[in-house]
């Protein structure tokens, strides 16, 4: 298999993008990536997007975003692993140019959530849970998390202040990101007296419901030079299921296709959790964060919530995690999110973002997840 | 890349499965595949399905079937690509095993069509139209497939006895295959008889709402003798796309993705369209085997339905198509056909079809079709 390089990455401020189509907001960041690379033909487009027929009322997406790009006929393929779709887009596109099919693949994630009311949008994300087992029963996904997060501080003595500390990070990261959804700061306090969700998580410790896109131009390693902006190697690629219902797990307290994924990732780069400069995780709920940091192995089991409080995951702590904001700050458009992350890591790579800059960054590690950790990508990118 | 084959098939009677879940039915074809080619363990596998999302309320779903299979933990993808979901769930898992990435590939499609009312199922069937221009001015997929076969008969004089024809040679082979949904036999004088749905299109020249699932293994070529039964090697993959609006195309009376995709696969295959055995093509309604017999250049543009009157296309007949009954008379459970072709080329390539059995078949083409030709995929398998 060939060498893969990100070189080209695009994506617009997230939020409420009332004015514009699920089409206008994934063109644009396509477009935004091709300029970035310098390129104006794709010979293949990957699209995660978690449920454009109950958000957006339309299937049949990657034909129709291939279209509006203005890239016809060329083949184009959609992928949904909930929350992970936009991390199973990137590596599809990745195994595409390193099975050597093809030279320039566009992966891409959008998904455009507040077209619909609250009700349908907890039903269309609730779908990515065990329908039969948990749906119907009621509980969606700030009652999952919260059950992970009671099992948690039961068998580790996680807090809630440490909880809401993750919330405190990622806000004053997202405040330096120009393209976060919430950049304004938040205490403790704030967190903890916000209103209830699910015992014990209140409404920021969520992340929020977001229309957003992002995409990323991969080449082979060997044909960077031919672009404009320097390239970023992928060097790890990891992916791993888990039972997609919580009550089947052993440990509820921990997410095992998290750390799955991880092992594949860290053993396809030669690279262990010490050679991790920053990472971008997905903390859909802030217990979310301290379960993935464990599961990375950036911190022993139980150890998360402890190293969150102390600082060791702040832009200048030891392992700074989530320097964008996460889908805390930045948002959370579902399929898109897993690419955000790889565009944050290319850009942190390549040094170009300012107030949030991780220092001397080389090696960069990407966390996407789907549902309560039924499924879960991870990569890893260096400086080349 | 490495040379692919499939060595092991499996899909079950299909029709209105009441008793059975989405997930009963798709695990049901997944171990018949497993058991066919002689593995209790899969690398990897890929999941082909239009809208779990909107006909059984259920996203995640590679997550969930991975789990259901008894495959905990293995890296698995769910694709979509409309009624063509399947054949690039085939084509990824094809790219998988040929990149050097896995040994031992699933391929699958399932859709669990008849648990949502008739209103539901043809909402969600008209996602894969466009939906903005197209489902939201109240046109669903028998009036688009109309709009064709009106271009068509306008254009070349396809004749409504012609489109007839192409039903009646369905089921006749339909009727020889256990698994079919429909198979019972009909005459023209039926066709042209049964009630209309959008004119010139009547009742039997639709393909029906179908439950159903089908699965393949694949392997590296070169390890087929560890295999139990034969390989049937994978010599082409094709894949195009095109405008899913109709109003787009240049042309109503010719499916361009399906031409190219066919191009690429012979390309690949080095074969022409004279080279090939027989092939199961896109039946949703009558019309779109006659456009796609000629954009797979098996008869020249508008010879299509002269040659299904002929009987050119008939088992016997110089190039047998859907000798499996196709969508027509098998069933068409969207994100599964693409799939179910490939087992029946398999099964014809390995000479078990019994009365439908294709004499002498060697080079069997199987062309999967989403939306009104919006994407394609084409794929030739080959007798190794």
């Amino acid at each position: 298999m060939r060498d893969v390089a990100v070189i080209g990455v695009g994506m617009q401020k997230w939020g409420e993008l009332w004015a514009k189509s699920i089409r206008d907001i994934w063109v644009e960041s396509a477009l935004m990536a091709m300029d970035d690379a310098g390129v104006d033909h794709i010979d293949s487009m990957y699209v995660g997007s978690m449920s454009p027929g109950l958000f957006s009322s339309q299937e049949h997406l990657e034909s129709l975003l291939a279209d509006y790009l203005g890239q016809h006929h060329v083949p184009a393929t959609r992928v949904e692993s909930a929350c992970a779709s936009g991390g199973l887009a990137f590596r599809l596109a990745w195994m595409e140019v390193a099975s050597g099919l093809s030279d320039v693949v566009l992966a891409s994630g959008v998904e455009k959530m507040t077209d619909v009311s609250g009700s349908e949008a907890t039903h269309a994300l609730a779908t990515a849970a065990d329908m039969k087992w948990e749906g119907m029963s009621g509980v969606t996904f700030p009652g999952l998390y919260a059950m992970m997060a009671v099992a948690h501080m039961h068998k580790y003595g996680t807090t809630r202040q440490q909880l809401a500390q993750v919330a405190v990070k990622n806000h004053e990261n997202g405040s330096k990101n120009p393209r976060a959804q919430f950049p304004m700061r938040i205490t403790v306090e704030d967190v903890i007296h916000s209103v209830q969700v699910a015992d014990p998580l209140n409404i920021l410790d969520c992340s929020p419901i977001t229309d957003g896109a992002a995409a990323v131009i991969l080449v082979p390693a060997d044909q960077v030079k031919k672009y404009k902006k320097p390239g970023v190697k992928v060097t790890g690629s990891g992916h791993a299921t888990d039972t997609i219902a919580l009550h089947s797990r052993e440990d509820l307290a921990a997410i095992r296709a998290a750390a799955i994924a991880a092992e594949g990732a860290y053993r396809m780069a030669g690279k262990t959790p010490k050679d991790i400069d920053f990472a971008e995780v997905h903390d859909c709920f802030t217990i979310a964060e301290i379960l993935i940091s464990e599961a990375l192995g950036f911190f022993e089991p139980g150890q998360g919530g402890p190293a969150a409080e102390a600082g060791w995951t702040a832009l200048g702590g030891r392992i700074p995690i989530n320097p964008s904001g996460g889908l805390k700050s930045k948002g959370h458009p579902v399929g898109a999110t897993g690419v955000a992350q790889i565009v944050e890591i290319t850009e942190q790579l390549r040094g170009e973002c300012g107030p949030r800059q991780v220092k001397g960054a080389r090696v960069g590690l990407a966390q996407n997840m789907g549902g309560s950790g039924g499924s879960c990508l991870v990569h890893i990118l260096e400086v080349m």
